[in-house]
């Protein structure tokens, strides 16, 4: 049964009632972020119960040295880890000497949280009876400024119900914090300066062996009854804490308040010597805007970002709910403004995983930023990957391939692989496919060529490199084979000939060559540039398009479908429906070796080759792969159930195409896999985008032209959504009665719905 | 290039000269044993150089918690580590207050260590030159005895040579130890009591979590000039160390000598309240025998095992001291006596891998022990499974599997899994039909059927059990498949229908019901007891043997071999010869995914298959397979050499036999896989005995006869071995002009050399 405590509602997440064993569950749900540095929901004030700390900032982390029960030649030695940061949110509450905790006072009362995504904020309020006697109201406001990316702001209120009491704030910065997931309980930081005086604080510290300077800094102003007061705070230090106390005498029904000003200045936007007066300069932005106008500037940059990406739906609050809590936190991860940065699995709501970069950014991300942002943003994640390009050739070289052929690592912070499973490392090799399909769907949606004179192609020409060295002529078979990888379904280790892979070496193939000539004709300097720097012959071409010919796809005449791998029909193929219901999820009840052997599919693999090139294939034999494979797939991968929706709505099954979009638009919110106290699933919330627009929208490219085959579940009474297309920004709605759809702009645009083209004025 | 600096010699394993660097190969070869422990060859005294101290005991384990990268289901939670004791050689030695150090010291002249294989006594003697100027003559020589298990002896004599000096001993016991492949710098003892007096001192430690307890005890006396002094000694105890000092003014010349008596008394053999009395009475025996004695009844308990065991080779030094030092180690490993115990891959030589025991005892060592020792001790060996069979069905339920299937684990202590590699774990299942097959074996080769009905029947139900239910029907092939299994050869990973694997299936499955049916005639009360313990049915017997008689195997028309595995032919079939000699060994040079790739063998596998299945195939079958593997194998298991020299010389390819012959008798003297310094390879030592006898002298077992085809390589003049068959001792003795044959008991026993029978009275 999955967890179901989130109120309904079309813009909030909402929590009513305040239960222990859910407090982890909310810190992920909760989670807010600017794209630029995030943190999980923790409390601000004191809190002794199960709680897992985390504050992030983007682009810092930590190689923590691999840890392997077996070592294998070819691994990574360190593991870059997402690091938790010091922590500016904390303020310790005292009335009359006792400290406010949940978990360890008396009762409490209308606890309450929201997380207001239309304006971007963090909400908590409660009545909480203490140990003393004393009850107390309590309200506190958080955000992390869009406007002011170094910069968060909490508003903390203690009215005494009761009686008078005195109220002291202590507001905190501590540096003293860990990973829970480190390797080998290594220190990840260190501090080197504290400075604090009465109303401002300051920690420097560094990471360990990647040396990112970082300022926690923080100010607090005090108020009564909304009126500020010269409270004079007293400052406290201890090894890696500085905290400012303020104490006041407050009447029965008075409200005191501390306006919190804090956040990181870092070595990756200020020279290592100027980042405290750097932390000056934005507490003086901050101190002399105040609370109000930062909220309210941050409704104001929300609002912008939910004008383009919003997506609505009439009838189905959970449904919308969903979705909007997908957008939102898209946007919390990843704003794009920084090309050092990526779309990490977990964002900034967790550590699992560690990493920032894996194929889930290109193969489900994009997509959504492309529609939704300007152009320069997926650009940016493409020039990510290009920045890169040199360490994936040499991450090829470790794993014995040569001649500029390149392997993109499996997860990365900075280009190198972090992995270290020699099935997933070594094998999963089809990521690479997914970053030369990336330059082919960037082009094809945003029709901006530039990106591969530029860099592009010089990519796409050392994945092509590696592919044509992966592969092995196959004397029986009298074709090129690909031995020893796994797919994307990785409940299949080290097989042979995966469909998908063997398409995407092809395809990676066919498609460097095909830009190549394209280059050459069209870019003259540039095609000068390229060839010279990675001394491609003509030779070489040819044996790699060889290659891509005599590529070998296992296929079933019985069946009349690809195989996902050699030898996939000797299983036992027992469909999920037939399987006992109590030994699933499978990966949490049998050993590796009966999952290996058994049919079931842990997210599409054969069926994320047809949705990858579906303009490759006739729907005829989407359906007939859809059919045969979907019922062996346990979408235990998050990256599962959106794919499968597209497909089921483009052949018109809506109600699996529904249930496959709930799934994955709530499966955090209603925690699907049993696992969301770690962190929320960032990049399939893209896939949940996707199985809305591509899905039900039915939106595709062709030709240059947009195009859209409408559809529209039961449950819903309309829904609507906007695309960037070209800088044409274009509005689809869609009902039971037909589908409207408006252009903003003012030039014409050839888009077709239903099969029937309008010219729109 | 392989090491060469031991001497050659018939009967003893000699190093001449002081090397740094090799002194910790030579800890392992010179390593000490005598089946109930053993010890690496570190020096008495102190030495502050480079050292890997060790000292075992069997049967004494600690579980060290599993420590993996990433976590999967059915792992187990401890790996049963093979645990370093409280070292109890330790002496001190001070001369004029200079501490003895070789590493330190100034100068060391006529360094040399003898290895008296013969004798069984490890011997030491040099002369350094100290810091102090002093100049020492030291002599030392030490062994366990055979006699008295518990008890180690140590004789140490120093005489200064340029001047008089004061030399001071303090024999030692120090269970301040730890081992060097520990998980998580556990500590694996704790101390709980001391006890020292002026000759006389213990130690009574346990190890934690297993709580085996220990009592290791010393006592030591003083000779001048071999006349023993009533010196006093001085008692002193650390944390964890007891020692007693003994000084003495020595004229230039002379000679003092300490006698250390020591070793350890267990909970293994004793009440743990009477550990130091045990121990006591065993230090009254050895004083009241003395050094002289002990050592003359170690000689006549080590004549006692070479009259048995030995193989003589004439005409070449280099392959008789290989044999011998095979022969030694292994009964310094295993006696046979206490079935709790088994061997050890690294036996009392070192820490690597764990567990003590591995399908090496099954495969490669049952015969060794079967031919050279009353038959009582191989039938312990089976009986140790036996005994394990209960945790080997709990292994396979935590694997999914039921109804009393068992599968015995790849390594492990108490019959537990130590395991945490999935591809090996849960894939490398062939283990289960080595330990099946050992039981055929056995019968083959003792004539003894009672092992049986009494053991031998439910251990073998429960491994067809597991066959069967392992076993996958596939529609495709319209046969039995066993998908996702690692095979002998290591180097594939998670390979379906490995060829030797699903030949063991078959034929554990065939030869458990064959047992059935002759128990159910031919022992009726014992079958009654099994089919009730067991609740076997017809039923299940009829699907066993329907699977077997259905099972599928891989097989190449074109080159008329069966296929090592599904799809092997798809691989780049280079051979090693055309190979680059840098890539190579390729375990520490490519890739793991490059080697699953990749053609290599590392050790015979469908060639296995052939030799344990010899009788089912014809001569010209196992040429075509071996011409067809051989060239793709890179032996880097110290388990292959021997299989392929037996198989060599079956087809006579005499100089191939024999230079793999050289490769597996002198792996570690000569340190072919550079790794010596960890330890030696012991379970192969035991495929060494068995390329002579069954390789060069064709020893086979054909309708109750012993048969032997003997043949001779060039480099030797004559080699001679006996066998204990059936309580027949016969010797063997090949020359170039014939075989002589002569057999101790007086029975008449009928047997065949070079085809033609003899009959002998």
């Amino acid at each position: 049964m999955n967890q179901d405590y989130i109120t309904p509602d079309p813009w909030s997440i909402i929590e009513d009632g305040f239960e222990i064993d859910r407090v982890q569950s909310s810190e992920s749900l909760f989670s807010v972020g600017n794209g630029s540095m995030g943190q999980r929901a923790n409390f601000e004030e004191t809190y002794t119960g199960p709680s897992f700390q985390g504050s992030y900032i983007g682009g810092v982390y930590y190689p923590d040295k691999t840890r392997v029960g077996w070592w294998k030649n070819g691994y990574p030695e360190y593991f870059s880890k997402v690091l938790n940061a010091p922590n500016w949110i904390g303020i310790n509450v005292m009335v009359d000497d006792e400290i406010l905790d949940l978990f360890s006072c008396k009762k409490i009362n209308k606890f309450s949280r929201e997380l207001n995504m239309k304006d971007g904020w963090l909400g908590r309020s409660f009545e909480a009876t203490l140990q003393n006697g004393v009850i107390l109201k309590v309200d506190v406001k958080r955000f992390l400024s869009l406007e002011h990316e170094e910069l968060g702001v909490i508003k903390y209120d203690v009215t005494p119900l009761n009686t008078d009491a005195k109220i002291t704030y202590q507001p905190y910065l501590d540096s003293g914090i860990t990973n829970q997931d480190t390797n080998w309980d290594d220190q990840f930081w260190q501090t080197t300066d504290k400075e604090v005086d009465q109303n401002q604080g300051f920690i420097r510290s560094h990471t360990l062996k990647t040396f990112y300077e970082v300022c926690s800094f923080m100010e607090s102003k005090i108020f009564l009854n909304n009126k500020e007061l010269n409270t004079q705070g007293e400052s406290l230090q201890k090894e890696m804490e500085v905290s400012i106390s303020f104490s006041e005498h407050v009447a029965k029904g008075s409200t005191l308040s501390v306006h919190k000003f804090a956040g990181y200045t870092t070595s990756l936007n200020h020279d290592k010597t100027e980042l405290i007066s750097a932390a000056k300069s934005i507490l003086k932005i901050a101190i002399d805007k105040g609370f109000d106008a930062l909220l309210q500037s941050q409704k104001e940059a929300w609002d912008k970002i939910w004008q383009m990406s919003d997506i609505t739906i009439e009838g189905d609050v959970k449904a919308q709910q969903g979705i909007r809590f997908n957008i939102f936190q898209l946007n919390q991860t990843y704003t794009g403004t920084d090309h050092r940065l990526n779309i990490g699995p977990k964002g900034f709501t967790g550590e699992k995983y560690g990493g920032s970069t894996y194929w889930d950014t290109e193969a489900y991300c994009l997509p959504f930023y492309m529609a939704t942002k300007d152009q320069h943003v997926a650009r940016n994640l493409l020039k990510y990957r290009y920045n890169h390009l040199g360490k994936a050739i040499e991450n090829a070289e470790k794993l014995g391939f040569s001649n500029g052929a390149a392997l993109y690592p499996m997860v990365t912070m900075n280009g190198e692989e972090s992995h270290n499973e020699w099935e997933i490392t070594f094998e999963e090799i089809h990521r690479n496919g997914a970053i030369a399909y990336a330059i082919f769907n960037y082009h094809r949606f945003t029709g901006d060529y530039s990106y591969i004179p530029e860099m592009g192609l010089e990519v796409l020409i050392a994945i092509a490199r590696f592919w044509h060295q992966r592969s092995t002529f196959s004397t029986p078979k009298d074709k090129y084979v690909i031995l020893g990888v796994t797919g994307p379904n990785e409940y299949e280790n080290n097989v042979n000939n995966n469909w998908y892979t063997n398409y995407m070496a092809k395809w990676s193939i066919e498609y460097a060559i095909e830009n190549l000539r394209k280059v050459e004709k069209e870019f003259k300097d540039d095609y000068g540039r390229i060839i010279q720097k990675t001394a491609l012959t003509t030779t070489e071409v040819d044996d790699m398009l060889k290659v891509a010919e005599n590529m070998y796809f296992p296929y079933s005449e019985e069946h009349g479908v690809y195989l996902q791998q050699d030898g996939f029909l000797d299983k036992e193929m027992v469909k999920v429906d037939d399987l006992d219901k109590n030994l699933r999820p499978i990966n949490q009840n049998w050993s590796w070796d009966r999952i290996l052997r058994s049919p079931y599919i842990k997210q599409a693999d054969t069926l994320q080759g047809f949705y990858f090139f579906e303009h490759h294939f006739k729907t005829e034999d989407l359906e007939k792969h859809f059919d045969f494979y979907e019922p062996f797939t346990v979408h235990e991968s998050s990256l599962s159930p959106c794919v499968h929706s597209i497909q089921a709505a483009l052949l018109g099954r809506m109600e699996q195409a529904y249930s496959f979009y709930l799934r994955t638009s709530r499966l955090d919110l209603d925690d699907y896999n049993k696992e969301v106290k770690e962190g929320c699933h960032i990049t399939s919330m893209a896939g949940t985008w996707m199985s809305i627009v591509e899905g039900f929208g039915g939106m595709r490219v062709k030709n240059d032209q947009l195009h859209f085959s409408p559809k529209i579940p039961k449950e819903w009474r309309s829904y609507s959504f906007k695309v960037n297309f070209r800088n044409h920004i274009l509005k689809v709605n869609v009902s039971h009665d037909g589908t409207h759809f408006t252009l903003d702009k003012g030039e014409a645009l050839a888009v077709d719905l239903d099969g029937k083209t309008i010219e729109v004025a």
